[in-house]
């Protein structure tokens, strides 16, 4: 029996410790919110609540922290100091908290940390909103780098994998630079458009009377305690004021069409984005068939980033992953869903992999 | 039993047919597209399918107007030279609509039409989403103006209220500033942000697979039909472009904010958003206690306008309205919620109208 160590208990941290609960995982918890920790054993999601964060690494073989992200990198080295074999996070920006982590020394080579972001979260706050289905279907992003170690990237996926969630590999920049745009974006566009709509207008009850499904879906992430988005922005602020900037130019140019009057344009651009629309995913990709691709491996640990964060950059999610070590090297076997597999198969050949795929 | 010619037999105006109906209302409806009116008269949306818009008209005492926002007021002036004693549309742009209709020559005064605009919509587009509880609970805005006929604000109200629509009054430019606002910039920031999702980054599969509930959200009215959109844009470009700058500032000064790395003025920002958030109302805002007001009016069409919409600029919605007519003039009678009654008491009061008010 796995034990593991959750190191915050709020909405993330007590969903997670309540799905691993459920899969017989030994969850020990500490916060530093006492009442907080006390409500997470109430509500089940810790076996034992801790008294320290020393307390909880004693003995834990994994560790998940699900602090703020300005807190993370430090709660993340007493972790590893503390021996512990493979830890991760689950903050909403993953580059600033991996450099932070792999070049505070001394930090041990391999790195023992993986970055983690779940996509998933709920209108309600805290542990008071924890649920063991919160990841079930979700995306959970993993930022391998070139000095992750292989064995705590795969034990840390494999519990990721039995809360339900999916997981991908995308390199942490990248990862940073998308959740900019499909996360910390629209949490701005949302409340500024709050604002605009309750400023601009001296008529806000008309106003609100008036607004149908559009502007409430529009607005819904404004809704959410605003605790942890300050932190959030301030991290990621380079990758948010791009994809700020390339949505002002996108904003200027919608303004042209409308200003000229251009009907059969406006027609394209509605067109186009409806088009696109159709690609969004339904919420879980994991069903259809799957494929498992076996490759011989060099022994080092960049090969695991390399290969896991290929498929990512396809939006492909590793249903399973095994590493073996040989005498002449070893062997890596990845199951990922079989559609859309070939320009995976076909981009590791490129690397100079030797792909076996077998149809399972 | 009132028989109504419905012009129009999409998603608007086939629930709406299908709403009437239910309420014994004697619907005859006409389609330019025969295959679209012959389907809403199998889903039951019409009782007689015409065969023109002028037999359409024929003997209807009520018209709806149900076609693009580009072909209102031709259709509207049909109905009034047929003779039609209250006639409405379902455009989501108003003032042009007014404007044309109540400057063609020769309109007879008081203008027996009153622009109308249900706050209602459907992922599922055309008859095939027609539904006769479209309307349940929505906001269905009606734009009188001084010109307006009382009789026919009276009876086109009574109808909408059927298909249990709450009825607010609002200038018709008012209305067009804040439907640009909570209506037509919704729609135009998710297009954009589709478009910059999609072009901004060379991995659409790896952004889409983490686009959580906040994306995903964001986009949802990108996914509609874009059909019914450039007309929409065209005709109340003016109000759009507006609250598109205002949105462009006030995107500035949060760029400001994230740029500067100001953790304090961020978080004020998120709050300020929730806080305002709070007030949105709930989808029916009917229930509670009700109030009467009991004034006696000139007998002249622009007073119908000037109370109506004075309770409208509060977002409140007209739950009845009567009006008669005696020799010294005569008396109006508006219901509305008792909550927010207050300030409308005192608008009419300061506007010259002795208010009797009692509770029911």
């Amino acid at each position: 029996m796995t034990t593991v160590a959750l190191v915050g208990t709020g909405l993330i941290g007590a969903s997670l410790g309540l799905a691993l609960r459920r899969r017989g995982v030994d969850v020990r918890g500490f916060d530093a919110d006492s009442a907080c920790l006390a409500r997470a054993q109430e509500r089940g999601a810790v076996d034992v609540a801790a008294a320290s964060l020393a307390q909880v690494m004693a003995g834990a073989e994994v560790a998940f922290v699900a602090v703020p992200v300005s807190a993370v990198a430090e709660t993340v080295g007493v972790a590893l100091r503390a021996g512990v074999a493979a830890v991760s996070d689950v903050g909403s920006v993953k580059a600033a908290v991996v450099r932070s982590v792999e070049d505070r020394t001394p930090v041990p080579e391999p790195v023992r940390f993986v970055g983690g972001h779940p996509m998933a979260g709920s209108d309600q706050d805290g542990v008071e909103g924890a649920d063991a289905d919160l990841f079930a279907g979700a995306t959970w992003v993993l930022t391998p780098t070139s000095r992750t170690d292989t064995g705590a990237f795969t034990v840390i996926r494999e519990l990721v994998a039995t809360t339900g969630a999916e997981v991908v590999a995308v390199d942490p920049d990248l990862h940073d630079a998308l959740v900019a745009i499909v996360s910390h974006l629209p949490h701005l566009m949302a409340a500024t458009l709050m604002q605009v709509a309750t400023e601009a207008s001296p008529n806000r009850d008309t106003l609100f009377r008036l607004a149908a499904g559009g502007f409430r879906s529009m607005t819904r992430t404004s809704h959410q305690a605003p605790g942890i988005w300050p932190d959030i922005f301030v991290e990621n602020r380079e990758a948010i004021v791009a994809a700020l900037d390339q949505y002002v130019d996108a904003l200027a140019r919608a303004r042209d069409l409308v200003a000229g009057a251009t009907r059969g344009p406006l027609l394209e651009f509605f067109e186009h984005a409806r088009a696109q629309g159709r690609h969004l995913p339904t919420r879980s990709v994991a069903s259809g068939p799957l494929v498992e691709l076996a490759m011989p491996v060099p022994d080092r640990p960049g090969v695991l980033a390399e290969v896991t964060t290929l498929a990512g950059g396809y939006g492909v999610n590793i249903v399973d992953l095994e590493i073996s070590h040989g005498a002449d090297g070893g062997l890596l076997v990845m199951v990922v869903p079989a559609a859309g597999s070939d320009p995976i198969v076909d981009g590791l050949e490129s690397l100079g992999y030797r792909v076996a795929r077998r149809m399972l």
